[in-house]
């Protein structure tokens, strides 16, 4: 996309011609009052997320592209936690005076891209003036079975994808004024957070083959999303701290790596509770999908960390402070 | 809703507990990764609206409880001039710190009563901090057969619903320091712009009996929406200067009504085609909606305006500030 002004009606004339292939379900695209998409035979899956500047993303620390990917791609992380198979977005976006035509540009590239990336289709949105800049991005999924929060039964085996604590040591090294290109070690914590991969394959495979009793995405932290698993699903967990995966590049750059990845946010990963007689094929994905088993679901409530000897204590959720 | 405080966890909580009633349709409410709706047999039309403090809406002259309804009720408008029914919403919101608890109360309330007017179910959202309130709305709605901006033809007669610039002269009031309760003919204008009513029975009625070839609320102002519907539809437009339906209010209150009809924005009433073999249908709704005929789309392109005794001139679409 190339714009020559960010007025409105240029801008929303340019995104209409850049985001106009045809979709698939799609009956009506951007321009009109509403969208309108095709109902389609599977549930609808529904999810928002608002992102604002100097609250969750500074555009010192996040390149436009970047952050256009990563707008979506939150969305996507939330309808893959769900199971489901991302379709269609909105995007309400408020820009601030001053804002460089080719941060817009960059941002819609990136969102393009992430669309693209996950079968997408920007279908509608709102464009206007803001002090700060503020994306809400809404998106919608399908999925003939979902997967909720509150299918976890005690007994049941706790997963998670990935490495954890990644993003938030990025986002340590970005404030510490690191950048991408210059250490590769550092690089993939930095891209774990500027650049997060949602798992929609993972997410779908376990929710088709009904793997998974329960599911969230790790956006808040380990402790604080595993609160919300136990509290839904009325149910307590123990965390086995030498199972959690811990990345070499984060033990070498993070004094206190365990502390780093249960309660460092942000990485979208799938964290998942597995009924004991479905935990053999989980394993079989376990290579796949990098997968780890790190607990299990308890009766009663609180979380529990464990420890290489077998002692317990009570682990606390700490709220992740995405930027401030 | 009483809320202790703003706590995120708890304000979710208790949005959550207030919005609990089950609907129709809604599988999976707030609370988990993303919503779960049935699909429906009919068209899902989908729209979205930004709305930013000191952009759109300020607190000084806006109650919380009126801004909460009317933060749902410009999207129930779109969806109203897509012809559908609207169903679930999602919303997005940025708080302030420092932001009473009884604001936050109030918006809700008023959320929650339009909600409670057009049939609608909040289904999910995203809260969180921001330096200036944004409130981001997300509207699904149905349609079996939805009305577009694209299909007015030259010889279509063009109506509108109510009073034109009701809103702006509203604002503009309110601007000057007026309040609600000092002057019945004011609060006319003052409630228009605060608390504005979106046409849904009027869309539904047009495009279930195929009355309107083409369609768009007016948010922008007459000037503005009808470039869109002629733009769309590829066709111009004569707009019968004597035909505009302006109030005694906003003849009492404004030096240049004519002007302020023409290109005032926010008031939310529907604009619409109809080809010449559904006019006679039309009108019998007239009483009925308060509808008026105020022109004619022709061939070419354009805006023109006809005067009491037949002279055209062209008409400027003129951006309707809204609160600049």
């Amino acid at each position: 996309m190339r714009l020559r002004s960010l007025r409105e009606r240029e801008l929303v004339a340019a995104i209409r011609r850049d985001f106009r292939r045809p979709a698939r379900g799609v009956r009506l695209g951007i321009g009109d009052d509403a969208a309108v998409i095709d109902p389609g035979r599977d549930g609808l899956l529904l999810t928002t997320d608002l992102l604002i500047e100097d609250v969750h993303f500074t555009t010192a620390i996040q390149p436009a592209y970047l952050l256009g990917r990563k707008s979506l791609n939150v969305n996507v992380s939330d309808i893959a936690a769900m199971g489901g198979r991302p379709r269609f977005a909105l995007l309400g976006l408020g820009l601030r005076p001053g804002l460089p035509r080719e941060w817009v540009e960059g941002f819609f590239s990136g969102f393009k891209a992430a669309a693209g990336d996950s079968g997408v289709a920007l279908i509608g949105g709102d464009i206007s003036g803001s002090k700060k800049i503020c994306i809400s991005v809404t998106l919608v999924g399908n999925a003939e079975r979902s997967v909720r929060r509150s299918g976890a039964r005690p007994g049941d085996l706790l997963f998670v994808s990935g490495d954890l604590g990644q993003a938030a040591a990025g986002l340590k090294l970005l404030k510490r004024g690191l950048r991408l290109g210059r250490n590769p070690q550092a690089d993939t914590l930095i891209k774990a957070f500027l650049d997060p991969v949602p798992r929609v394959l993972l997410g779908r495979e376990l929710a088709r083959k009904r793997l998974a009793s329960a599911m969230i995405d790790t956006s808040d932290g380990l402790s604080v999303d595993l609160l919300h698993l136990c509290e839904e699903s009325r149910c307590g967990v123990e965390v086995d701290l030498p199972a959690l995966p811990i990345s070499p590049e984060l033990r070498s750059f993070e004094n206190k790596p365990e502390a780093c990845a249960l309660h460092g946010g942000e990485d979208y990963q799938l964290l998942f509770a597995v009924p004991p007689g479905r935990v053999s094929e989980v394993l079989r994905l376990r290579k796949k999908h990098g997968l780890s088993q790190i607990g299990k679901f308890r009766r009663g409530r609180g979380i529990f960390l464990v420890d290489g000897g077998g002692k317990q204590r009570p682990l606390e959720s700490r709220g992740f402070e995405h930027l401030a």
